[in-house]
């Protein structure tokens, strides 16, 4: 078990993170070679990374290998990033803005910004496929991802959020669009780090998920305060786009105080999940921590 | 070895190509349905299936089992189905008609256009992850369908394609073009209904991919005859595009005559791939044949 103070152990992880992103992805030298400066544009020097610390944390837990988890953690970030290239795209939410940096097609076209989000999918799968290991474990990680990124999965929450647009929805309608949404691939990461490691039971499978289902919803609560709270230059998006939009959040239907007490709610249901593990789950309790603390 | 008529087992494949594609698209039944629906839209009923023939073909030839084969082949039609979603798009080629019926975002909208496209293409991984079956083999099936599908396949030839609009291209510039774009997927195609039965040696490897890269090129340079020649209506495409759109073809290159030359002897290229399998490969031969001989 990896005693550092959680942010020192987050630093590394981040950094460990960016050099296997640079690695993972084609290189520029590589034709097409706009395409692919595009697709590292996408994913690199970027976001918070709290997918692969998922990854991470779930996989040490399980006495994962740091290389091993590094490879399946830039897979996940792959898919996350391709989803936020094009979420962005004017059909979609049509934003200019994204980790301070103008989107993929603004900083370049919308044909690139297409095909840059299609192609990380593939890379995504691809480098999941070249893990080497055993090819078991490869197949259920494949499987888990594919899942998560799909119809029933991110892809069928991103249709269930545009359908929703200007519409009321009941909170356990909100909450079914997220758990697809954004909580389905949070779910991914953590099953895809304990799959790095020594193959966890029913019951630890159960608990993980737990944890797992609560932190995604958490995070998704604390998207929708600071979307409410925060101003652009903090979130490094543009801020107060959910009112603009209509689309229903946790703010506007619960409030802004009963919004942070849920997450509050949900932080604690992420630690009791947790209590089977001990003291060996200490980094995911902390990354509980972290997604509902964040200030951005 | 399959002795019926060539039209017949053609017919069969197709039959069975379009009861595993049912199969395998999630069902209107579970939510999101309309993105269900749109997916199962952009891939139902259309097309003459040339990959998974191709897939059956090389299959059979290797004494792959056909429900096996069946699932390989939706596979690859699948991320083909996403290609055309996202090809037809404004942003892309902006299209109306494919296959004789309004494209996705017509029929719907752009945004699910987009979701449908990304769904599908996880569904192509979930569904090989799912083949059950020998692991090992089933991880260098997704590794040759996420490497023909991405940068330094398909999407990679897309992007060279969108790069060379208006543009001369050599004939050497439009081939890399060609084999990425449209050969990555039909190679691809091969490799995994041989995967899917006894494991070729390195001499038979070599020599489907020599017969696949002939066909792959065939089947564009014919495309591009057809897209000069052909009517709409014959199409189920809009016709004449390509001059409209001011991309570089075989015909703007090399002319009518020596294109449709250039075709003939890609056709004979992959027969004379196939000596080293004899009679075996009869499949195959008959399939290079309709390529090159199609007239839609």
């Amino acid at each position: 078990m990896n005693r550092a103070p959680f942010d020192e152990w987050m630093r590394d992880v981040q950094a460990g993170m960016e050099d296997a992103l640079a690695t993972l992805l084609p290189p520029v030298s590589a034709a097409p070679a706009r395409l692919h400066e595009a697709m590292r544009y996408a994913v690199l020097d970027g976001g918070k990374r709290v997918r692969p610390l998922l990854v991470h944390a779930a996989g040490e837990l399980h006495g994962a290998d740091r290389a091993v988890l590094a490879r399946a953690a830039a897979a996940v970030e792959m898919i996350h990033a391709y989803s936020l290239v094009h979420d962005d795209m004017p059909c979609m939410d049509d934003d200019a803005l994204r980790r301070g940096k103008p989107t993929v097609h603004v900083k370049y076209d919308e044909a690139t910004a297409l095909l840059v989000g299609d192609a990380l999918q593939s890379q995504a799968f691809l480098v999941l496929a070249e893990a080497g290991g055993d090819p078991s474990r490869a197949v259920q990680m494949l499987r888990v991802l594919a899942a998560a990124s799909g119809s029933a999965g991110m892809c069928g929450g991103q249709a269930i959020d545009l359908a929703s647009v200007g519409i009321t929805l009941s909170l356990a309608e909100l909450e079914q669009m997220h758990r697809l949404k954004t909580g389905a691939l949070l779910r991914a990461s953590v099953m895809l780090g304990a799959l790095c490691g020594q193959m966890p039971d029913a019951q630890e499978t159960a608990a993980l998920d737990a944890y797992a289902a609560a932190v995604g919803l958490a995070f998704q609560v604390v998207d929708d305060v600071l979307d409410a709270t925060a101003d652009t230059h903090t979130l490094g998006k543009t801020a107060g786009k959910d009112a603009v939009d209509h689309k229903p959040t946790y703010v506007s239907i619960l409030g802004l105080e009963a919004s942070r007490a849920l997450a509050q709610k949900l932080r604690e249901d992420a630690h009791r999940a947790l209590l089977p593990f001990g003291d060996n789950a200490q980094r995911l309790r902390e990354l509980a921590d972290l997604i509902v603390q964040r200030k951005a």
